[in-house]
């Protein structure tokens, strides 16, 4: 007889986040679909919850300790319901993705972004070599109606889309997260795709620090005379997510930074 | 951009069976499920359909020619309601198989069955490399709460099980459909055309002229005293080398280099 599968303890660095959720029931059903998976760390980012028949009093979203999820999300979670006892409420995305070195944006084709996308299959299985290191991974799902915003999906590392049917494509957020839960489940046995040296990607805040300290030097310099700072950082911002800097040329980038501060100061 | 795929013609080769299902909101929710990932040939085998509130007097099962959906299915399955139009009701399992090659049994993995068990992403694989050849090949659902019989796993010639969390599973029956449905939408082998424009990769010598242009600024602001510069500036390099710089974002850092440069000699 077949042995059933067992949940590898890696899987626990990978966090799934809704990002700006809308229905009630949906919140429920994405506990029921990751754990089924063996997924448990929940992330929701300021929820923004409708009226719904089950539910016609949503909690209006001020802050995270005062949140509490409805009725509703625990009944459509079932046995599932510990996975929602233990989700992590927070008011932005930057705050969900936090210590992690991956994040994955799940965004529809029809989105015109020159960040390259990948399939599921692709985006798991980096996912899976982080997690497999002790790394934190977070998916991160958009709101119902709107999915995610171009700044939310800016705030990751990573695209994926779920290809289908480019004429007729009805997947909803549970059964997006449910998708994306299966291929992760599905890839365990797997060999491991050889990633390089996995074990020095840096976190989201850290190319936070360094693309700050990149425009606060530009600034200073005057690099940003005539020129769209913006863009320009989230351009170089590109670079260092595409690559998976390394902790060793962040810090040579910044002690270069330092550098020219210092030298100017004089 | 990237183009969005198209649904291979040989997907006509592969039907889904709901064999013997209970429930006619999960028809409905099967056919989309199916359209969503590009399938079309549905075929139910002897609906026997429970009431509900929707449905509270379901149409009781005679024969295909008698038979018909109720309005619940159509109104779940939304945008595919062609599906069920053209679905194909049969009195026997061994009918909605008829002309097939291979026809995969869906299982918990709790039956203890001598066949082998497959995973989704093995069974699938075959199927495709039938379906690609214009054979015909099945995947059986059995019924919502029952499953299979013993007796209707048999006549499939091959089981497949989705794995995931032993202590906790709960996919129903249009969910599954849904997996599958992905597993093999995702086994297409599209070219996933990626937006970086491959005409951006930059040659040898750019780079060179990139890493001599931060030496020299490096060098000015005297960021080399007292570290290893040539260990340095090959470090840096790697970050560069390693997944292809582009040309814009060369531009960018050299531009940023300049500026340096002139504030420093004002």
């Amino acid at each position: 007889m077949n042995k059933p599968p067992v949940i590898p303890k890696y899987l626990q660095h990978i966090r799934v986040v809704l990002c700006r959720p809308s229905h009630p029931a949906n919140i429920g059903a994405a506990a029921r679909a990751m754990k089924t998976m063996g997924l448990t760390r929940l992330y929701l980012v300021a929820p923004q919850l409708i009226e719904t028949p089950m539910t016609p009093n949503p909690p209006l979203y001020k802050d995270s300790k005062t949140f509490s999820l409805p009725e509703e999300s625990f009944t459509l979670a079932s046995g599932a319901t510990d996975v929602l006892e233990q989700a992590i409420i927070v008011d932005t995305l930057p705050q969900a993705l936090h210590d992690t070195v991956i994040s994955c944006a799940l965004t529809s084709r029809r989105r015109e972004l020159s960040v390259p996308l990948q399939n599921p299959r692709q985006g798991v299985s980096e996912i899976l070599a982080a997690a497999k290191t002790c790394q934190e991974c977070a998916i991160v799902f958009g709101n119902e109606r709107f999915g995610l915003s171009i700044e939310e999906t800016m705030n990751c590392n990573r695209l994926i889309t779920i290809n289908g049917n480019p004429d007729y494509f009805s997947l909803n957020l549970a059964q997006a997260v449910q998708v994306i839960a299966y291929e992760i489940f599905s890839q365990i046995d797997l060999p491991m795709e050889h990633l390089q040296d996995k074990a020095q990607m840096v976190t989201h805040q850290e190319i936070d620090g360094l693309i700050g300290h990149f425009s606060e030097v530009m600034q200073n310099v005057g690099f940003f005379e005539r020129r769209n700072s913006e863009r320009l950082l989230r351009r170089l911002r590109r670079l260092f997510d595409r690559n998976g800097v390394e902790r060793e040329e962040i810090d040579i980038l910044r002690g270069f930074l330092k550098t020219v501060t210092k030298s100017m100061d004089k």
